[in-house]
């Protein structure tokens, strides 16, 4: 049992917590896509096995089994959105984080303008100032670092789920062809009562079309728009590496910014924090 | 309120009733998933409004109605797996229509066996015997419209159902791939705090990705493996055409198989319902 106040979110991260929720509901729809999926696949099969027809027996058989890969597929495709989900959490825990930043900010000027107000000589006053110069600071440092991390990680989190959406229509698409191929095996020349069929010679070539299409399964290689990502540049810090940009660095902290170290720590620790989850 | 018999499926249709059942599941979670992924799509345009940053919201828009392009293809995709699952409805129909015949057959041969063992020269006995060739008749001509319905239908039903994965898969690589284009118009170079973002200038090339994915969308054709049929071949009576095979359809009248007609045309009608059932 935790304390409810866990549960709600601060305003800044409230539009993306509800996203990744509904993103749980699409996963898990596709899980159970895939799975009822493969379990059509397998009783297709002993159907066609119970009909005694030698023609559908085979090629409900084989179908089977690409429907199965098919429907392993839309599981795999699953796992992958997850990875996409993880990775909107890490901008969700920067937006969570940087919140407080933002609402101390505005405490400390709000408690100023009421002082001055009631109380204009008050000598707090001062310390107040000198608090609301610090708290500045660290907001500005927080606000580099949402924004570095949101560019950053809304680029790498739709590269994911593109990547699966193209991986998975490009593996059904192989699966599916040669699933077609399959049907042609079917004879389904209409005869007459008392008939009997013509014996069934395609079992060879049923097999061959599944190892085709297993060979095909295992060559294919992604060949998706490359998305390119300046992730490199930035430090563990969620700011630019030092080496890459150390005469703007040391500007922001001649302007004050070094103050807000303690702050910076605690996003860019959230944000690490955030990468564990998402890998477990 | 109807009578729990209803409910019960004969022998000869429980597979496939199983399959049809399993298969609304599969068809219920692609709605689930197309529903939600359209939800998330307008979700992200508007948290890439709320950040306030230009750039992200630009793209973050643009890319929401591409995301919600492919969800809508989850849907249709959903909706041609019910056309797929009504022709599996007609295979189901008629072997429910088949399993009454069998059963007539045996019950005679049944009751012709305990009259000869109880009661061996009761006159009765002839006149089951009669019963027995015709209702021997009626199951020949019964298991000719199974075999030709189950291997058309069979066919039928999954070209649709290839036919569609396939249709999904190329729709969303056209979609996917567009959208990759889009955020590579996210400048995720790092800043350092106090910096300004450079002007966002991308939103004319953003809306001609749109429509370039638009264009290439209503351009697609489908392309795949044909799947050969011979359903014209087959008569609305569930069997060949008499112009197709005049002579083998004589033979089997000849081999007393008219005497079946009554039957014949139960199950033909069954298999028509069970065509209007799939389209409505």
């Amino acid at each position: 049992m935790t304390t409810l106040r866990g549960l709600q979110q601060p305003e800044l991260s409230k539009k993306l917590y509800k996203i990744i929720k509904a993103e749980n509901n699409v996963i898990g729809a596709y899980e159970s896509a895939g799975r009822e999926r493969i379990s059509v696949a397998s009783q297709l099969s002993d159907w066609g096995e119970a009909t005694g027809d030698e023609n559908l027996s085979d090629v409900s058989d084989k179908l089977g089994v690409l429907l199965s890969e098919i429907g392993e597929q839309e599981d795999i495709f699953a796992q992958n959105l997850e990875d996409y989900r993880g990775v909107l959490k890490q901008i969700r825990n920067t937006e969570s984080a940087v919140q407080p930043v933002r609402d101390q900010r505005t405490k400390i000027a709000d408690e100023i303008q009421k002082l001055k107000y009631k109380d204009p000589t008050n000598t707090k006053i001062v310390t107040l100032e000198q608090e609301l110069v610090r708290a500045e600071a660290q907001s500005l440092v927080a606000d580099a670092q949402l924004s570095n991390v949101t560019r950053q990680k809304m680029k790498e989190a739709f590269d994911l789920n593109l990547a699966a959406t193209i991986e998975r229509a490009e593996k059904q698409i192989i699966l599916a062809q040669h699933a077609r191929r399959l049907l042609n095996l079917i004879d389904d020349t209409p005869m007459v009562p008392g008939d009997t069929r013509k014996a069934y010679e395609h079992s060879t070539t049923s097999r061959e079309i599944l190892n085709e299409a297993e060979s095909d399964l295992r060559a294919w290689e992604p060949s998706v728009v490359p998305v390119e990502s300046n992730a490199a540049d930035m430090g563990s810090n969620l700011m630019p590496k030092p080496e890459a940009t150390a005469s703007d660095a040391d500007a922001a902290v001649a302007s004050g910014a070094a103050q807000a170290h303690s702050s910076q720590e605690a996003i860019s620790n959230d944000a690490d924090e955030a990468s564990t989850i998402a890998t477990s």
